[in-house]
């Protein structure tokens, strides 16, 4: 008997991940545990703490949402400890399994070390495979185990100076958090393609992916980290920058954009940026590229309400709630074969009739990665009586796969990949269709003056994949 | 050490029950589990189902959300058959454990017999203290197992004619659904509590609290129930009408006029009459009583979405989305002597600082109980730096406790049963406070014609509470 | 796929049920736990206790053994008071769950009431049908629960009155305790079935099944109960006896001789008299009566081990180990396609080659009940070399099924209901077998001075079995 | 509160720890459950079971008996594939977690290595120190995964070859099972101090710790491995022997003589010889050496039965069955402020009165380690009223730990490592005490024509121990 677990028919970008780290907190892991609660946006697979009490190191991971890894005080127990790092992953079915869970715990000869990733190391494979025929023996498929392997044959002395060595060696995106009995380490790649920022509160220090996990913990937000920098902070003492791979531009970064379209929270700031912001000014621009003439505009909730709104006020169309979300998706089967059509779709979104029923409606949805969902939403819009269909995306078309961290299907499954506006327009069968051009994307008023990827849209990858031809993983 | 559970310390009305049977279909119980995701808003502490195959009959309970009893294709192997009842349960905490979780199965001289109850009845404990006198024994504390005794000691030959009996003797609200090996039976109560709708797919029949529910299941929905009325849908054959306690007017009836205001999801018909028509021109009767000098509008979501929506445009002011709602709070724990303010709100809210700094800001919601969340919420859109802040709220104010099925706190904790709306919102911290008045809401076009239940403003109570000095409980 | 439990293919009678109570001691749950503990091999399928600290009630139950059910002290932690009952619970397959496990706990009109039972009424579901007539609703399908709704119907005001109403319209076997928020109640049948058992220790009064429960606790053991005696002790008084269905003759009793063969723990006293003595005197007997031309006397164990001693002594012939039992059995579980022969046996025992091999060797069991068992195991001994094998039952043939609380399966099964000694001989495989004889098992020096009931061996069952057609259950 | 688990209070030497292979077979998983599960007298704390179908290896391990970790034919049925190594371990508290059980599986470059190990290697921690300082990362605390780090660096292209040098480097006490996608390797240290044996059942060839394990599968017996032995075994091939260190003489072996006094089971042959019949002349012996004037022979039940047979026979004095095991002890758990004497002790063990009052009795136990339990014993046995006790030990006195895989505990704990025999006597309370010489176990007739280790009684390890002052650890 066949059984798709819904949330693998739903068709969205897969979420990064998220890392959290602090130092100098009487309760490192109960902070932690609300700081992966607020990041829990970026990643639902496994949720892991990591602390330390200067001397040991305590760990507890598990499979799901940080709230089942983390049900009770108890489970905080045994992380005692003035310091920890904590990790949110996402990551495709085939690796889904608990040892691939972060933050990984390494015992080395001089101590141990744990560390948490978000990103990819593109050659991550080929070290591995180098490292393996010299004798090393691994136990994770991560890139995550890489760098600690390539500490560990460092001939470094410190746990700083490793890092150095190893993040000379790594080529890809990468936000990194290491934690030794002392030291709490940030680490982000030369392009700055994930975000990582940095806070403080009384004598403690902090790290996140956004700046949401500041905000619930009342955590002053400092800055976020430059591209290539390392930070340093032992316990008791400041924070000290370093740049292992050299001081880089910032007009060379390579930001993902799409932490601004998708993945941040509205109420983050990533890359020293409001994301609310940008994302309504997204929808502005689509409205200006691609106006409609139509009654109301609706979102495909909650992904898209902010850019909903910013094209509804550009273009002067009432803004409405056309679709209802069932926030209780999470745990629910079904086969295939039931006799429900877009049953997939049905449990996550119903329709408003009252709101749809007559009129022209543009729909805008934050991007598109193989149209199936769409084209089920426009179906059911349809069925409640829309007269005209306006479909807006407030992104460019996605036409490649991501190498650095994000979970996109192979290229031959982009519908935009091989497929023009007007075939992807008449497979989704809506009246219209709209994406917002990758020009009038980078001229978003407000975007943070720096370089970023559009690699997924067609534009050159910012770093060579090197290891293309070997199945690419994420942390 | 206390810990205290988020979910009890976030100042909502708990949600009422929902209900779902069918019969005559193949796969009744994966049936009744989508109908019962589909009404998971109406209560997350327990889900069942229970079904027959004519023969015997099938159940399956638990503590915990539908998806959480029913987390894989096994766990509804066993209850086969054509029909079946669900129910998802709310009640407070004391009586939170499964004993009283339903539907409730008895076997009977006659034969087994399960019943779904949404509601409360008013004259349980009287019935259940004379009938205790009398040597039976009941083995939960709910009122539902009342009305199985009455039947079971009716005299009565056949089901329908014991549940009519039983039907004479109680008083209060009651949407009750029963299944016996070859018949499903629905009935409620003379006043028109609470809702329940009837649907048809194919050869089979449907009873659900809410349209939404036929909605996932591409059934069509016949019509809603009428006050009083219990119908009798024999395996094979057309349902049936009867009325036990005779024809009643709608006019006469007491629908709880919450369903509209905060109970109902937005895309479900409850009462005959779309939701999110009602509560959008609740939103709209708001700014008309209580217009706002102000720059924008937001909602607290999702419940006041779709009544902020409505005060926007009637007041013509911008809809923003400033605060932004965490969905995976279910499973929050947090001590209450954490150095934070407000964590258990901010664990569920976080505002937008971009939408609401240096802005006068209308705030809607749908109702205050306690007014501890509320006071919570608008000093954190304060420290954000809202120049003003006008609270309105799209129902009139809550001053008495309800005793249909609804978990209210007692009178003493209602804020607004021993204080003025000046001095409400001088607790609350806003620079303005408006309630729709009991008048305006009933006033709001589109309403049923019918009688409303207006108990919980401070009006009479439409069915007298027998067991008052008695502790009441719901189903 | 078919999958059979070992535990099911071991032909052995199954256990009787064990419980314990206590009064006076100020940690009633840990002292039951401990002598549920002690009681385990009288019931393995379900265990629970349930204490009063003189006001309420507290209860936990659950399948499997006493350690899993209690599997630390947290699991004790809720049950507080000065007062316990416990029951360890075997029962056929058909039945084992959950609801029918004990004690059970029942809330009066007047009061909360626990009952844990050893027996069977046989005449439970006559009363059952007939209160069922009158409207009263069950939740078991245990004989407790008639005698609880009897006590609920009696009409009497104290729950000792109660029960002497219910004991009188009850027949059957009952080794019987119940528990009030004040009392602890044991009651015994006329005929003194079932064992039972008074002890004391500092201020506290103990009931049990066996005085093994006694000698784990350092419990004075008083004395065992007369039949038909009612024992009533309200905390902190002496205890007080009643004869509700009159005082009763030793003569008349018809105590369960399967307790000396079988049941009850060596170590233990049952019916005023020390197990292990009569055991190894019926081995004695047996040789007596059965004597053989052998070189080794083997038992099969642990069962057997007492009697095959007994056997040895009065035969002058060596006792040897012959089989080593697996004590890990319990959770195996196995294919019937597997291709070994006699699996299921030999998960439980395998043979000692070098003690077994040229060998003419009398086995010692002490019943056979289905023979498939011994026919197993009689050829896994000849395998490994016996020279001879010659098989002594310390018990009379089981011709017929028990009704008074052993779970002995329907006479079609029972070898020596349909087989006479020879073509039982043939059928295992041994080259000669000798069962005990009737009249020699009663004859055996120390035996009380009282009644047996030796129904199962073909005598008149002493009680009328009044609803033999109805399926039988037992506690 | 201090809650101390039961099985550690017990004093006896833990034990070895049980390894199984097979090679050829349809059911391969199913074939290893079984030989686990008769070899789980050998370890208690883990199970873990590891197939390979000839491509990919299928792992599955859990804490507990085999019947816990694989609980259901489900839990077998992703172990696919035609050859498996499987293993039942026991150690230490301190390191009892599951990253630690085995078998372990590693992913070298040249493709999956499983191993399973009984034994210890004394320089473990040398060479995991040298390699940690090289750069190798190790995920467990085993002196397992040294043995696989080896063979990853050997810089050999074979798996046998990879074995042999990492053999070649080790020191200590290993029976080894190493599995590869299409073999299956066997391996014993020179000294031949673990067992390990060989058998073949149709076309599949099988290992196991015992012979036990073979006696359920209705395995043919072959040989036991000869001392420094290595069998590499193709699928579909014969066994091919090799010596990575060199033959060795059957002389210069240092077997393990507390597998014939108490690890294996009496029906397992071990070192080509029956457990049974050594352990049994020991029983003889010790009679001999120590003769006792008295009435009766007990046992403490079940390990010390065979001895204690030996010895009754030997000194013509009845063996009795004084007391009574109760087999349910494993979950018992228990605070020791009980006020209960011996608590620990009678959890596990009950005296049968009828048979020690008023006697002269021999006890027989199988060896002593802190005393604490034979203290506790003696002390029941006296309290029902023996005349005089006369304990009489089938073993030397242990005064050293053992450093080749038992779980022995520190010297200043083994009672006989500081007080002389009289001491001894008075601590325990018996009247008499006697232990088996060294010269007279050794002359045990029937013993292998081998060499033992008898350094746990005082003299030379035979192997030394290269990491002393690093805790040593157990596979």
């Amino acid at each position: 008997m066949i059984v798709i677990l819904i949330h693998f028919m739903i068709d969205n970008l897969k979420h990064a991940c998220g890392i959290f780290g602090v130092i100098g907190s009487p309760n490192a892991a109960k902070t932690t545990y609300l700081g992966l609660y607020a990041l829990q946006h970026r990643g639902q697979e496994s949720a892991g703490i990591i602390t330390t009490d200067g001397k040991a190191m305590f760990e507890r991971k598990g499979l799901g949402l940080v709230g089942k890894v983390f049900p009770d005080e108890d489970s905080l127990k045994n992380l005692s400890g003035f310091a920890a790092i904590g990790h949110n992953r996402y990551s495709t079915t085939g690796s889904t399994n608990l040892v691939n869970s972060q933050p990984l715990l390494i015992r080395f000869f001089g101590g141990d070390v744990a560390a948490a990733h978000n990103g990819n190391i593109v050659n991550a494979q080929s070290i591995r495979k180098e490292m393996e025929g010299n004798g090393s023996i691994f136990r994770t498929t991560t890139d995550t185990e890489v760098i600690l392997h390539l500490m560990a044959r460092s001939g470094q002395s410190t746990v700083p100076d490793m890092i150095s060595y190893a993040l000379q060696r790594i080529q890809g995106a990468y936000s990194l958090l290491f934690l030794t009995p002392n030291m709490l380490i940030a680490a982000k790649d030369p392009r700055s393609i994930r975000p990582l920022v940095l806070g403080r509160k009384d004598n403690a220090w902090f790290f996140a992916s956004e700046t949401c996990a500041f905000d619930l913990l009342e955590v002053e937000y400092i800055r976020c980290l430059e591209p290539g920098e390392m930070i340093v902070i032992r316990n008791g003492e400041e924070p000290e920058s370093r740049y292992p791979c050299g001081k880089q531009s910032l007009k060379n970064s390579a930001g993902c954009i799409f932490e601004f379209i998708y993945f941040a929270r509205p109420d983050s700031e990533v890359f020293c940026t409001a994301v609310d912001k940008i994302r309504r000014r997204m929808g502005r621009q689509l409205a200006r590229e691609h106006p409609a003439d139509a009654d109301i505009v609706i979102s495909i909730p909650d992904s898209s309400n902010t850019a909903a709104l910013g094209y509804a006020r550009e273009s002067r169309l009432p803004f409405e709630i056309g679709l209802i979300r069932n926030h209780y998706i999470g745990r629910t089967f079904i086969q295939p074969e039931q006799q429900i059509r877009e049953l997939s779709v049905r449990l996550k979104f119903n329709t408003v009739k009252g709101v749809i029923k007559g009129k022209r409606v543009v729909v805008v949805d934050d991007s598109i990665v193989r149209a199936t969902t769409s084209r089920q939403l426009i179906r059911m819009i349809r069925d409640v009586g829309a007269k005209e269909i306006h479909l807006r995306i407030a992104s460019p078309p996605i036409v490649n796969p991501c190498f650095y961290g994000v979970d996109t299907p192979e290229k031959s499954q982009l519908i935009a990949s091989g497929n023009c506006v007007n075939e992807i327009r008449d497979f989704i069968g809506a009246d219209s269709l709209g994406y917002l051009s990758i020009k009038a994307m980078l001229q978003t008023s407000g975007l943070p003056k720096m370089g970023f990827c559009t690699a997924c849209f067609g534009s050159d990858y910012p770093i060579p994949i090197t290891d293309r031809g070997l199945k690419y993983k994420m942390g």
